[in-house]
C-alpha cells in the first residue's frame, strides 16, 4: 500500500485566549498540525483525526526523521481513509509535548516554563481548539472526525459541542467516561511521576532534570492495560530472558522473564521523549471526560445535540481498558437520540492497542464507512 | 461468632541451614508461629494455614494490640475451620517482615542487615521450612494444609513436596503459575521500589530511610489487581472527593476522585509497615512458582506425588488476578492423577480479595470440607 511520502508539520498561532472548562483560559497558543490530500472546491471533504495519549499531529506519511505517522496504516492513498478523496488534518492538542503549546513552553505570565502551572485542559477544550484550527483552514463543516481511545472521546465531543460543524463521527475503542479502575491506573501512574524526587512539583525544567523513574513506571503500568491478557501470554508467557532452557537466575532486582525486559524497554524509551507534566494533563483529560455529568448522569441527554448525525463505533473484544460494554453504552445513548449508528465489535486478540493495528475486519469497517462518506459528498 | 480471644506468637530457632531452590542456603533462622485449639492425643488434627503477601503467623484471635488475625472469619470456635476440633498452625515465612527471619535481620556473614543479600526464597523453600516447624511440633502428618492466593500455592506445593505428611489440601483463589500479565504487574511494583532513591540497592536500613514512595506505588498497583472492576465501580465509581454535587477542582496533582483517595490511603498505610525487600522477595516467590517447569510444562506430571490425595479448590468468578480458568487447570492436572478433587467456582463480586471475605457459599464449602476431614479423623 503506497504511503503519502514525506510530510512536514505546520504551526499556527492563536492570539485569542481559549476559555477552558475549568474557568481559566489559555493565553495565546500555537497549534502544530499536518494535512494530507487536497481540500476540494466545496471545502466539504475534510476529515479531522484526533490523537490519544502518546501521539500528535503526525498521523501519516514520513516525517523529517523518516518516521511514519501513528495512523499511517489507515491514512494514505488507497487506504481506508483515502487521501486521494479526503483532506485529512492531524493536530496536536495543547498541553501535549509534540509541538503545540504545552507545559514545557514559556508561560507569558512568568517568563518561565509553564510546568505544573499549565492549565488543566479537557477533551472539550481540545475540541474547541481544534474547531478554531478548522475554521482558520477555511472549513465550515468537517466531513468527519475520527479518533481512537482518548481520540474517540474527542470525536464524540465534537458532535455535542459543535454539531453543526461535523457530519460523521467515527469513535474507536473508546468510552463515555473512565471507570473507577481506569482512573485508578491513571492515578498510580501520576503518583509514580509526582513522587519522583526529580519532579520538583512539576517545575523540573528549571532544575535541568526529568522525572524519568516516574515516567518509566507510568508507562509500564499503562502498557499493561493496552495489551490483552491473552496477547501478553501468547507473546511472552513465562519465557525467560535466558532462553527457553536457560537456567533461572533467582534475582529480585534483575530481569528474569522476557515480559520484564519488554516492559522495562517500553518504559525506558518513553521516558526519553515524553513530558511528565503532559502525562499528568492527558491522564486528567481522560479522567474528566464525562459528558453525562452535566445532565445528571443521563448520557442520552448529553448526546441530544448529536440528533440525526451519523456515527460509526468500533470496539475490540479483548480490550479490557475500554471494553465493548462501554461502546454499547454509547450506542444506546445515540440510538435514543435517533442518530444513525453503525457499531462493530471486532473479535481481535490485541486488547486496547488493536485500534492502532490493521486488523482487516476493523479496517474493512472503516473503509466502508469512508466510502459512504465520500459518496455522500456528491449529494451535498 | 465467638473469637479465639487473646493469642500470642511463639518463636523457634532452626540451627540447621535450609537448602534453597536457588542452590544457596539460609543459615540458622527463626520462625514465628501461632497455634489455636488443641493437638489431639493421636496428633492427627493439625491444620497448617499458609499466608499470602501481606500477612503472617497471626491468622486468628486478637494479638497484643487487639488486632484480629487475617483469617479470623474462618478460624475459631464454631467457625468453618473449627478450633474446637482442629489444632491450627499459622507460620510466618522466612523473608517476610512479620517476625520470622527476613532481610531486615542480621546477616551472620556480615554482621549487618541482610538487605538485598537475603537469599531468594521460593514457595517450595517456604514449604520445606514449614515442614521443619511441623516436625518440631511433633506432628508427623497434617490433617490439612490450607491457603489462599500465594498461600494456596504453598498448600499445593505441600502435596508435591511432602505428600506423605499431609492428607488434605485446600487451595483458594490460586494458580499453577503466574501469567505474563501477573508477572508484569509484579515487575511494575518492583521497579517502583528499586528505582526509589531511598532504596539504596536494597541496603536502605543502613541509611536510616525507607523507599516509601516505591512501596506506595507498589501497593496501589497491587490493590487494583485485588479488586474486581465491578466492585471498584460499585464502591467508588466516579464519585468525587468533594461529594456527589461537589465542584470539580481541575487538578493534576491533588485528589479529585474518591478512588484516588482510597488508593493513596492504602499505599500510605502499607508503606508504614511493609518492608521493601520483603516485597521484592515475595513477588519473586510468586513469579517463580511453576511446578510444571521441571516436567517440561506438564502440570499433571508435577502433581504425580499427590496421587490419591484429597483436594478442595475454590475460585471466584470476578477474580481477574487468578481467574477461575487457572483453578480449572489445576483441577484437570489433579484429576489426571486420580486425586479426589472438589472444585467450587463462587459467583462473588469482590475479585481476588474474596478469599479473605466471608461469603456464605464460600465459607459453606470450607465448612463442609473441614466437617469431612474431621469425621475422617475418627477412622484413621
Amino acid at each position: 500500500m503506497p504511503s503519502i511520502g514525506a510530510v512536514s508539520p505546520h504551526k499556527l498561532h492563536f492570539a485569542e485566549p481559549l476559555p477552558l472548562a475549568s474557568g481559566a483560559a489559555l493565553a495565546g497558543y500555537d497549534l502544530v498540525y499536518e494535512t494530507y490530500g487536497t481540500l476540494n472546491a466545496a471545502r466539504s471533504n475534510a476529515v479531522l483525526v484526533c490523537h490519544a495519549l502518546n501521539a500528535g499531529a503526525h498521523v501519516a506519511g514520513l516525517d523529517a526523521n523518516g518516521q511514519p505517522g501513528w495512523w499511517d496504516n489507515l491514512v494514505g492513498p488507497g487506504k481506508p481513509l483515502d487521501t486521494n478523496r479526503f483532506f485529512v488534518i492531524g493536530v496536536n492538542n495543547p498541553g501535549s509535548c509534540f509541538g503545540s503549546t504545552g507545559p514545557m513552553h514559556r508561560n507569558p505570565a512568568t517568563g518561565r516554563a509553564w510546568g505544573a502551572d499549565f492549565p488543566v485542559v479537557t477533551v472539550e477544550d481540545w475540541v474547541d481548539a481544534q474547531a478554531r484550527l478548522v475554521q482558520r483552514l477555511g472549513i465550515e463543516q468537517l466531513a468527519a472526525v475520527i479518533g481512537g481511545s482518548l481520540g474517540g472521546m474527542q470525536a464524540l465531543a465534537w458532535t455535542m459541542r459543535h454539531p453543526g460543524r461535523v457530519r460523521h463521527c467515527i469513535a474507536v475503542a473508546t468510552a463515555p467516561s473512565l471507570s473507577a479502575q481506569n482512573i485508578a491506573f491513571n492515578e498510580v501512574a501520576r503518583r509514580a511521576i509526582i513522587t519522583d524526587p526529580d519532579f520538583h512539583g512539576g517545575h523540573y525544567y528549571a532544575h535541568g532534570v526529568v522525572p524519568r523513574r516516574g515516567l518509566r513506571v507510568a508507562r509500564m503500568v499503562g502498557h499493561i492495560t493496552y495489551l490483552s491478557d491473552d496477547s501478553m501470554e501468547a507473546k511472552f508467557g513465562r519465557e525467560l530472558k535466558a532462553g527457553p532452557d536457560g537456567p533461572l537466575s533467582y534475582t529480585t532486582q534483575d530481569i528474569e522473564f522476557q515480559i520484564e525486559s519488554y516492559l522495562r524497554h517500553q518504559g525506558d524509551k518513553f521516558s526519553e521523549y515524553f513530558d511528565a507534566n503532559t502525562y499528568l494533563l492527558i491522564t486528567r483529560a481522560l479522567d474528566y471526560f464525562d459528558p453525562a455529568r452535566a445532565h445528571g448522569g443521563d448520557l442520552a441527554a448529553a448526546f441530544a445535540p448529536a440528533r440525526g448525525k451519523h456515527f460509526v463505533l468500533v470496539s475490540f473484544t479483548t480490550d479490557w481498558r475500554f471494553a465493548p460494554a462501554r461502546s454499547r453504552e454509547l450506542v444506546k445513548a445515540l440510538v435514543d437520540n435517533a442518530a444513525a449508528v453503525s457499531y462493530a465489535e471486532i473479535d481481535a486478540p490485541h486488547g486496547h492497542d488493536a485500534f492502532l493495528l490493521d486488523d482487516p475486519r476493523y479496517h474493512g469497517v472503516l473503509r466502508a464507512s469512508f466510502e459512504r462518506i465520500f459518496h455522500e459528498l456528491g449529494t451535498l
